[in-house]
């Protein structure tokens, strides 16, 4: 089988930016104001010269109920956004360093891998 | 740094169904019909029962001169899909099987690798 190209963009990021109706069971990202933070993510990351990294929006990504919601590829680190801070947070430690903002990221059981 | 959990969906995949206005000069993913192929995967894919595959819709995903395109992760391995063969055939060879299908995946230079 032909061998994978190397990744396209360093970082590949999306953005669940579904919306439900109001009052839905499940709420849902874009409810949660995730079209603003996408925003926020996409010009600050600008602003800042970050290389090699995509930020998309995406459809419902099916962690609504943890949402605002977003995931990093390659690596597949998932995090729950709620302010402009913690979008800060993950320009500069994982976009932009590498590493991992353990209090906004989600375990494979849809909770908090860390509640610090 | 904390660990990374492990992989919430096997394989998640982003189909391109950005529409630009007729007649730009990059075209469109949409334009291309990406949207009836995300359904004709969507569907396909929950009738064969292929588990831990999650597919999307995405926004523009940069490479709209070859459209439509998808990009399948953590592999970020990227198609240009034209027909409902094409979607089959990725499907059951990468999806389900974990091949690849060279005829269509992208190259690093927005061209295709294998032209057979």
């Amino acid at each position: 089988m032909p061998q994978d190209p190397p990744l396209y963009f360093r970082l590949h990021v999306f953005v669940c930016t579904n919306r439900r109706p109001d009052g839905h069971r499940r709420g849902s990202c874009a409810a949660g104001g995730s079209e603003r933070l996408r925003d926020y993510l996409k010009s600050r990351a600008r602003e800042l010269g970050v290389e090699g990294v995509r930020i998309n929006s995406a459809g419902c990504l099916d962690r609504c109920e943890l949402g605002p919601v977003m995931v990093v590829y390659p690596e597949g680190v998932w995090y729950a956004v709620h302010t402009p801070a913690d979008i800060d947070e993950i320009l500069e430690t994982h976009l932009v360093k590498g590493g991992r903002v353990g209090r906004l990221m989600l375990g494979p059981g849809d909770q908090p891998v860390l509640t610090a």
